[in-house]
Order: structure tokens, then sequence, then C-alpha cells
């Protein structure tokens, strides 16, 4: 049986063996996959054969959204052992670079990331792992739930930028499954209410479910209107663009408070209009997320915790033997679908 | 029938009239009081006269935390209108000061604060108040929620000095009143879990009945060694000294991880010794509280979002006739005591 | 002799009397002007008639750049007393708003501004200003100095939200009068160099003469190439953009180091392109000022101490008279005029 | 001729060859020692043995303040090119702990520091380093102003950690090597002035003879007297506690303004009393220092471009043959003796 999710170039998907370097260091863990996720990252490699400057030459398994169970551990590894459930944080600094010594590691240059070209991801059997970068999964979080910790830090690195006060008004633009872990961990992590605007009903139905959460439709209601309702004219204390549409980022200005902040999480392929003297005008701070740093031990602890439930954003689980199913039908991009999940032969 | 509760003088209480200057400026609005609970400073007047400089020489209407509804209103406030429920912060700064400009006008020296020296209270039917320091209650929060927000809002100060940051394990020392509501703030504030230390057991169920709240009774396991064990020996990220007490100071540097952060809150009478090459070993910040600046707000938004319900802690609520038999039992201090409330003639 | 130069209509001064109310409450001094800079938003009524939403309607007295002496006091004002040498905070906010209590009187919308229509300015005899926002000027520092504390605090606000860490490397677009201010407020508050770039040779020779501050004239070499080369590839700590120009803005994301900061101070008048993934990919972080709040008794320090040194900035030194010559050479814009101030009759 | 530098045991030096692990693994560097200031961490091990629970009970290599010359350079190393002149920061975390990971290596349990037993220390030709800790000194600064980095280094941190504002009022208590650093590091890293409070009227004589540094000699005036009268009443925005001394740190509430910073970088052997009523007063906040982490290359910025001048408190050169000698004036601890440093054979 064939045991790797091969993307052999833009557009075709294979399942079959493939011969990859997993030579374990001191310092590194050997891992059983269990449960992956397919990002929107991975089905754009599928579908476009690229992602800005990381271009899809060479064969490259896919995923990297994973949680498995540890199977063998490095000499200097400590603080894990065989037979521990963990999920692995995808992304692999130098970690001697100068933006690592900063703490900041993931806006090294020189990280290595699961499925970015030329890095294989996770949808194969075993991969090797650096111990540091490998977190341990508590008995009441599943290995489905510790697969959803690697979008879900997406949403925490923008809470943690955002520098949320207790008792903040959050806003959220845009519904897709990256605006829903960033309204779900803003939540967590300290605002009163978030309010999340959208288009799609449907999405909103999904994240409106959640205690906590108000929803907009801004086919309904624009969004400055909405938000300015709700707070008595003041505004948001601290708002996330996760659309990545042009008029929600020119719009921006008029959704926070004086003095309030912005996190742009939302990637707009081309530069865009920013209102820059409306910004000014409330003195508002912009802050902005690549990917996420030392996020995976809060994430696990709120998930643990039982204050961020995630169970209910997993869509679909699909067997391994149909993970080429799994990526067509994420590529349909359903409005109801948030997240589908393949699951490892055991 | 008498009006107002007056302390005659140390260990003397009165209800009886007596008379306010209560004339009402452009900027105030008169407000009808509804619920008022007891503090440990109320009581700290009554049994000892004084506390720290403050001491009392003139009879005295005792009380500060306050709810009501609004029934004369200041012609420059346009926040409010006559039948408005709302809680009122009692303190009242000079709002040209220096520290005011700053946006700390807790810490300005000119500070009037309701029930100390010599300050009147609010156990009486009206109060005039400025519409700046007079809050709107929603219509889903309770006159005795709203009577709640003061005490809270010192929780509130000591989750917003912590800086937490989203999934924090939190750690509370002292489940009294203000130990309590930190730990509630904290949570609500971004904290994952909140370890709540204290010896009486009484006080560690009422707080351990909140989900994500963990207790430590430290007659059976000293504080370090429970928050060692609960976090595989790294450390709370934040933790609330809210005891007082000299042992609970001594030991902080052993509970926080390395980089982490402690917010003294409780407030010992001397100087009590500090262990000072500890905290640096570990690089620990410590912040400390004055009351609470900025804080109403995000306390009612909490509140009135559900994400804090402070309902359990209100142990017993007493009509105005009673209210010196409210500070009587107040007074004796009983650990499934938590809040007091007194109700005013409606 | 006629006392105050009025702005009759766009393109129209005149030097005249006219009537301005002038009582003084008790929180008030009343101020006889000495030295008044000339600011281009000054310079921008005259030529325009207008600014953004503000427009002048009816004759305005200009200016609000100034020092003065106190020669009245109101009965509340302990700090300052008849006699006392002072600079002037020219936005009035309410103090008890919202923003005010957050410490952020600046973004508060009822703020009263000097020279911003309908709001007279300081280009007359006498002025009342409220104490809490009248500064004493120590003996070192003239009157020529105290009327550029103002345009020296918006370099400060733009210094003070950097976050300028000791030891930074500093970057400024644009050396504009602002621009400069903006390089030297960050070279004293802990900048360990300022990069100023520009097109305009003979204004990069102006602050270029400070010790510290390095020039890029970009019609030689591009932004970005110069402070690559200056930081080995890592680029500046923080960069300010005071320059307001589309490509600038858009080029921002190339100087900054990954994980730094930039400061939006140039205002555009119209959205211009943002170059979001860009800053993403840094994780930077943008912040934008508006006028300034709380740091004139900070600037006055500074150059008190000696760390800051305006003088050369001050290009040319009109008496009252001169009034509209002084207008008109500011009209002019040359590029070796920084700063041009008017003398009041003493 | 003996190489280096050996503490036999407590109170015995010898000059001798002793047998080093020196391999090169390809992160490292390879440097040949120049410069090596004498630490009073190096003198406290000589005369006594020991520092908290580091004992010598195997001879070691004194010296961890040095500069050199790189002479091997390890395959990975891209930074540094043989002949380069450095420094070298003499503390090694394990890059992969969770402390590094946060960026605070400095608090890594792991560290390994240079002249803290068991680790010897860099008295000695030639040191193996990593390149990651190995900093290039530009040409304009000495190798004895290179070996000024590291204790200057802790006065950075203590500068970062209070999070100076542009314009601060800074205070330091204790004029020794280490409050002289800390001064000059809040001076250059944003304050307009820095008070130095010590006893020592010498010590004080070769601090303020800096521009922007007052001195204040306790014998005369007490500080808190003295910072209030240079303040208007208001108090120092930070304070350094650098002396140790309990009588000092009991008084800080004292010397700080509402709502600022104290930074405890003095380390008393014992717990002592803290006036933390005091603090809440004020709501003030303290930070600690542990060293340093991300700060060696701010501080070589601030001495390459003038902005610290270290010079002058290097008050003796001698020979390495002279080393025995050198460590014996420096236990002689005279008070205008700042930092001794030895000179390596080239």
């Amino acid at each position: 049986m064939p045991t790797s999710l091969v993307l052999e170039r833009k557009g075709e998907l294979s399942l079959r063996d493939i011969a990859l370097d997993q030579t374990l260091t001191p310092t590194d863990v050997r891992i059983a996959v269990r449960t992956v996720g397919v990002c929107g990252s991975d089905v754009h490699y599928y579908t476009h054969g690229k992602i800005g400057p990381f271009v899809v030459t060479e064969p490259m398994v896919l995923g990297h959204e994973a949680s498995g169970v540890v199977i063998e551990v490095g000499a200097q590894v400590t603080h894990l052992k065989v037979g521990d459930r963990v999920c692995m944080e995808p992304g692999i600094p130098d970690p001697t670079s100068r933006a690592s010594k900063l703490g900041i590691y993931n806006v090294d240059p020189a990280v290595r990331f699961w499925a970015t070209p030329p890095i294989h991801g996770c949808l194969t059997p075993e991969v090797v792992h650096p111990g540091a970068f490998t977190y341990l999964l508590p008995d009441n979080v599943s290995f489905a739930e510790g697969a959803m910790v690697e979008p879900f830090a997406i949403g925490m690195q923008a809470a943690l930028r955002a520098g949320i006060q207790p008792g903040d008004i959050g806003m959220v633009l845009g519904a897709g499954p990256i605006g829903m872990m960033t309204a779900l961990a803003a939540l967590a992590g300290g605002c009163a209410k978030v309010y999340v605007a959208d288009l799609a009903q449907p999405k909103l139905d999904i994240i409106g479910a959640y205690p906590g959460i108000e929803t907009i439709n801004i086919r309904n209601t624009p969004a400055d209107e909405a938000i300015a309702g709700a707070t008595g004219g003041w505004g948001a204390d601290v708002v996330f663009e996760c659309s990545g549409a042009a008029p929600a980022i020119l719009g921006l200005p008029k959704l926070a408070r004086p003095g309030g902040g912005i996190v742009l999480v939302g990637m707009p392929v081309d530069p865009v209009p920013f209102d820059i003297v409306g910004l000014q005008a409330k003195e508002l701070r912009v802050d902005t997320v690549f990917r996420y740093a030392n996020v995976y031990d809060r994430a696990i602890s709120l998930i643990a915790a039982g204050k961020v439930d995630l169970k209910p954003l997993i869509s679909l689980t699909m067997p391994f033997a149909d993970s080429i199913a799994a990526f067509d039908r994420a590529a349909e991009g359903r409005e109801t679908d948030v997240k589908i999940q393949i699951e490892m032969p055991a």
C-alpha cells in the first residue's frame, strides 16, 4: 500500500512511496503521523503549483498540520519519550540566527517549513522533527485537535501581536478558517466579545454558534455601522483583518476606536490602497503576523483547559487512502467546510 | 425613616439623616442609590477608625461599591439620561493633574474617594457624581452585579497591569474577595488556567467551582511544588500576590517562570523581606496596583458578555434597615462570606 | 499699532486689532506672547484656505508655536506664577472625555487647537490658556527655543510611539522640518544613529551637521540599498516615514529589520498603495502619530539638558511688524529655510 | 612563558599552562584573545572561592570580559572571517531551550558562562566560541573598548528592561562600575538626564564628568530630597538600584514618580525589607536584570557612534605577565579604580 501523498506537479497528486531523508540527530524525535489537516496553502500548491516565490519544481509530500506518536527519541531530548502523543510545529529555524536569538524565529529567513518547496511535508508515515518543536498533547486533547493546533496558532499569533487587554472589544473581518481561528483566539485571549464580519452567511452561522461571538453580515449592514452601533460610536479596541480584501483594508480606520489597534492577517497579493490619514487621525497602531512563534504551548493550554473548542470546526475526516479526494473536496471551497482532516493508518 | 449609614466614630454606626452637599454641576449626574456592597475597607474604618494615614475624625457616611438610577443630568453630560441604570467609580481625580493627563488618574494625589475621610460614601439615598465616572449598565446586568463592578475593578487592574498574554498560566495567592476577583479577571483576561492558593478550604471551594480555576490548599501542598507540578517545572507566567502575607511574598520567585511576572495586590502593613536575587535569577518583573483606572467599561463588558459571573460571590443581601447588622456580619469575617450587599429602598 | 496677524480669507493676511474672548477661569493663566514660529499648516491655511475638513470661513488669528511670559494666574493654578517664562501646548482637550481619561487626549475629538478653524491662534499680544497645558521654561531655554517645542513635540511623539530601544538604528524618510525634528528626537531618545534620506541636498546638509545623523541622498543611492549597506543587510530597527510620498511609503518594508517598526508621520492626502505582504514577511509593526500628548515636559527636559539643540534649525527671525513678509517667505518653501520665527513686541 | 591565569583555589592565583578542550565545531570561531577586563566577580572568586551556589573546586582560568582577533572560522559561520577584530559574549545558552526560543536566553538554566565554575574563562591565549555570540568590532572601536562591552552590556540590559521613554529623568543609586555603566546606558538610551547618588565622592567625580550626568553625594543630601528638588517634587521616571544596599532598596518608592519604574540591578546577598505599600501608592513597576541578552550589537553601535565613551572608565591597563598584580590591585577596591584591564601578548 502506498505511503505518502505526493504533489508531482501542479494539478497532479499521487499516493505513492517516496524516499525521504529521515536520519535522527540527538536533538530530534521520530514521530508516527496520525492526523493531518488540509490547509489552504496545501491546496494552493495543488491547484496553482506555487505560492509567491515558492514554486513546486520537484515532487513534494504535502501536509503541515499534524499530530502523531513519538516512536524514537534522540539522546539529548529530555521532555519527550516513546509513546507520547504530540503535535509538531512545522517551521524549523536556525536556532542561532539573529532573529532566533531575539525570540522571533518565525521571521528567520532560514526557516525550513513543511510542504513549502523544497521541504517535504508530513502526509507520510513517519517524520523526524526537532524535539524543541514537538509538543506533548495532554490526555484530553485528541489527535484531531492536535492537528488543529497549527492553524489555530496563526490566530494565536494574531491575538498576541494585538496586545489584547482584558475586556477589549474585538472585531474580525473575514470568516474563513483563519478568521475563525483568530476570533476564537481573541476571545479566549481576553476580549469580552468578538464581532465577525463576512458576506457568507453559512460561515457566519458556524462561528456565530460560539458564545461571545457576534456576527455581522456585511451584505445587510456595513461593518463600520455595525461596530459603531455595538460600541456607542467608540469603535473596536482591536480589529483583525483576515479577509485580504482591498475594500476591507481601506475601511479599517473606521472600525477601530481612537488609540486602538489593527492586525493585518489576511494577505492581499498586491499592494492595496491604505488610508494613512484615517489611521493617523485616531493614532492607530497596525501589527502584522507571519506564521507564529512561541505559541504552541499557549494554544495547547487553552484547548486542554476547555477555553477553546476547535472540534466544531473539523468539518470532515477522511482516511489516508482517500487523500486525493480530500484535496479535491477542499479545492471546491464549500462555505460550510472549515477544516478537512486526513487520518493516517494507525 | 433614617436615610444614611453613618460611622460616628470607631466602633459606632448609626442609621440617621445627615446633611450633605449635593449641588449638581453641569458635568455631574444625580443618582438614586440602589445597591451597595460592604467592603473590607468600610469594615476596617468601623472596627479600627482608620486605615493608614486616613483617620475618621468626623461622622462619615460609609459605602463605595454602588449602583443606582440616574435622576438628574447636568447640562454637559451627553452619554446618560434620567432613568439610566448605572454604577459609579468612587474615586474622583483632578482631571487636569499631571497623573490624569497621563491616563493614570488613580495615582493622582488629589483623588477624592468615597468613604475615605473626609469624603462621604454612598450609603445614602442620593449621590451627585461626575458623569465621566458614571457608567451605564446594560439591561442584562443587575443592580447587584453593578455594585460588584467596584471590587472586580481591582482584579481587572491587576489583570491589566500583569500584561497577560493569551494562554498564560496564572496563579493567585490568597482566596479573599480580592484574590477571587483577580482570579476571575485573569481568567477572563486571557489566562488558560488560574491556580488559586489559600489555607482556607471553604474559600477555595467557592472559587474552585468556576471552570478554569484550580485550587491549591497550601496546608496540603506547598504552592511552589503545586505550580511546578502543574507546569512541568516551568512555573506560572503571571503570579498575583493577594494575601499580603510575608511568607507568601518571600516565596514569590519560586512560583514564576523565567521571564515571568508578579503583581503585588495584597498590602502588607509594614515592609516585608523580598528575595531580590531570586527575582533576578529569573529576571522577573513586578507590577503593583493602586485601585484602578479606565477599567469600569472593560469590567462591565465582561460581565454583560457572560465571560465573568460575579453573582455566586454575592453571599448575602440585606435591606438598608439592617445595615448595621450587615456590617457586624461582615466584621465576623466568615470564610464562606465573600460579598455582603445592602439594598437601598427603591 | 495693530496687534494681531489675521487671516481674513484665503490668500489675504492683515495686521490689525481683533476682539477675542480672553476671560480667565480659575484654571487658566494669561500669557504675554513673545515668540511664535511659522508652521507649514499656518502657511497652508494662508495659501489654500483650508486643510482637509477645516475650512477658514471667518477671519482667524494664525500661529500655534509659541512662548511667552505669564502675566496673570488663575486661582487654582499652583505650578506657575506671574513672570514665569513658558511655552504653551496649543491643543486643549475636554479633560473628562473618554480619550483624555485614557491619557491619549490628542485623539479626543473635542480638542480645540490654536489656528485651526474656528479657533484663533496666538499671533496676538496675549492669550488665555489652561495652566495644565502651559509649561515652565528653564532659565537656559530661550523664548526662541520655547517656540520650537511645538514642532519638536511631533518628533517626540513619533519617537515615543516607535518604542525605541537603546542602541536602535533609526531611519527617517524626508528631511523637511518634521523629518528633522523626528531625527533629533529619535537620536536623543535612544537611537545609536539615525539615517535621514531625502532628495534635497541643502536639507540633508542642515540635518547632517548634527553628530549621530547620517544622510542619504536618494538621487544617488536608493534608500534600501543605503540602509542595507549600513546594517549588514539587517535593516533599520525603526523607520520614520516623514515624506508623505507614495513611493517612499510603498518601499517601507525593505528598510526595516525583521521584527522592526515603522512610524507613519507624513500625511499623504489620499490613500496610497501599501505593501502588506512585505510588512508581514518581516512581521513589522506600524505606528501612526497625531500631534502629541504628554511630551512637552520631555521635550523641554531634553532641550534644557543639551541633548537636543534646535537653535540651528531657526533659519530666520523677523519682528511682528513684518509678519506678513515672514509668511510670504515661508510660502516660498526655500530648501534652506527650516523654521521662520516671529518676535512679538516685548 | 606561562600562558593562562589560573585560580588554583581560593586566594591562590598562578600564571601557568593548562590544557583546555578547544575543539572547533562548524558553528564556532577560534579567537586570539587580546584584552581582558577584570570584573568584580573574577576578584570575588579569587578572594572568596565562590559566589552563591558556584564554588571553585578545580583550578579554573579566570576572565570573561574579552576582545580578540578571529584566527579560525567554522564552516557554518558566515558573518566572520580570519582577521576580524571581535568581542565575545561570555554566556552560551542551549539555543533550543524554552527560554532561548523566547529570546530570553540569559535566563536559560543551561547557560555556560566563562569563569563560572566549572567553566574556564578567557585569560588564556585562545578561545573557541560560538560564532553567534562573537561580535565584529568596527574599526573605530579599540580592543580595550571591545573588552568593555561586557560590563556595559549589564547597564544596557538595565536600560532596556527599564523601558526608558525619550526624555525620561533617570536616577542611579550606587556609583560602582555597574552603576556607572547603567547611568551611561540610560543616558544614551533616551534619558534627558541621569542623577547618580553615592557616598564616595571620588566615584561621583568620575561619572559626574560626563555631560548629562548629575551627581548626588548622599552624605550631604538625602537621595529623595535631591530628586524631589530636581523634578519639582514629581520624582524620577526610572530609578536604577545598583548599590545592593538595604537602606537604598527600602527607600526606592520615594524616588520614583507616580507610575514610574524601578530596575533592581544590585544584588543584596539576603532578602531585604521592601516597602510594598509605598510602591503600590504610586503604582510603580519593578524590573530585574540577570546578565543580558541581545544587547551586544546595541552596545557596540552606541560605542561606535560615539554616543557612549567608555575609555575614561578604563583606570589602568597591565600586561598579562602582571595579571596577578592586576587582580591584587583590583581586590583593593580603590575608589578611583573603575576598570582594570589586562593586555594579552599580541
